[in-house]
């Protein structure tokens, strides 16, 4: 199984109704990415501020039943629809990796 | 449920042997970690080189039981020694998040 690891670091000053709206997003995805997708677990969230600073707002740990899976997943539409709309407008920096976990 | 995610890029040049040497005691750290760290998951792993440039190293994805359990995995002294020993002399920055899933 692949593990996609996303941590999305916002510029200053991102208004709360913009991570907001990514998450709404990201809730509707998990909902609507196809088969190909292959997908084992989805699961994101908002930073629970438990770091006083330097952590990053919004993190994504998408899990995967193999490489081709994630592939579908990176040139999903929706998926690149959000990234465009809801994410890049308001992006500092996108930290990721994949790794191999066992199911 | 808590959700840890640690995203690693190791300075330029640092030898395999040393990311080997960081996934060895995080092996390790898995095993030993105490009942108060309240450990449900511990994944991590070395970059599969999916993306051509600009991923992280090493990634980390920790469950907890709660913040509690979060805060008592920080603190562990064994944990602190690897992040001193192994990983430090070779970071170039670490990237964290944690968030709230259902279990």
């Amino acid at each position: 199984m692949l593990r996609h690891v996303a941590l999305l670091e916002m510029k200053d000053g991102t208004p709360d109704s913009a991570v907001a709206g990514i998450l709404t997003e990201l809730e509707s995805l998990k909902r609507t990415l196809p088969a190909e997708v292959k997908l084992v677990n989805y699961t994101f969230g908002q930073d629970a501020g438990l770091v006083p600073s330097g952590n990053a707002h919004v993190a994504v740990v998408a899990d995967f039943e193999d490489e081709d899976g994630y592939r579908a997943y990176q040139s999903n539409a929706e998926h690149q629809a959000i990234i465009k709309n809801f994410i890049i407008p308001h992006l500092r920096k996108l930290t990721t990796s994949q790794f191999i976990i066992k199911a």
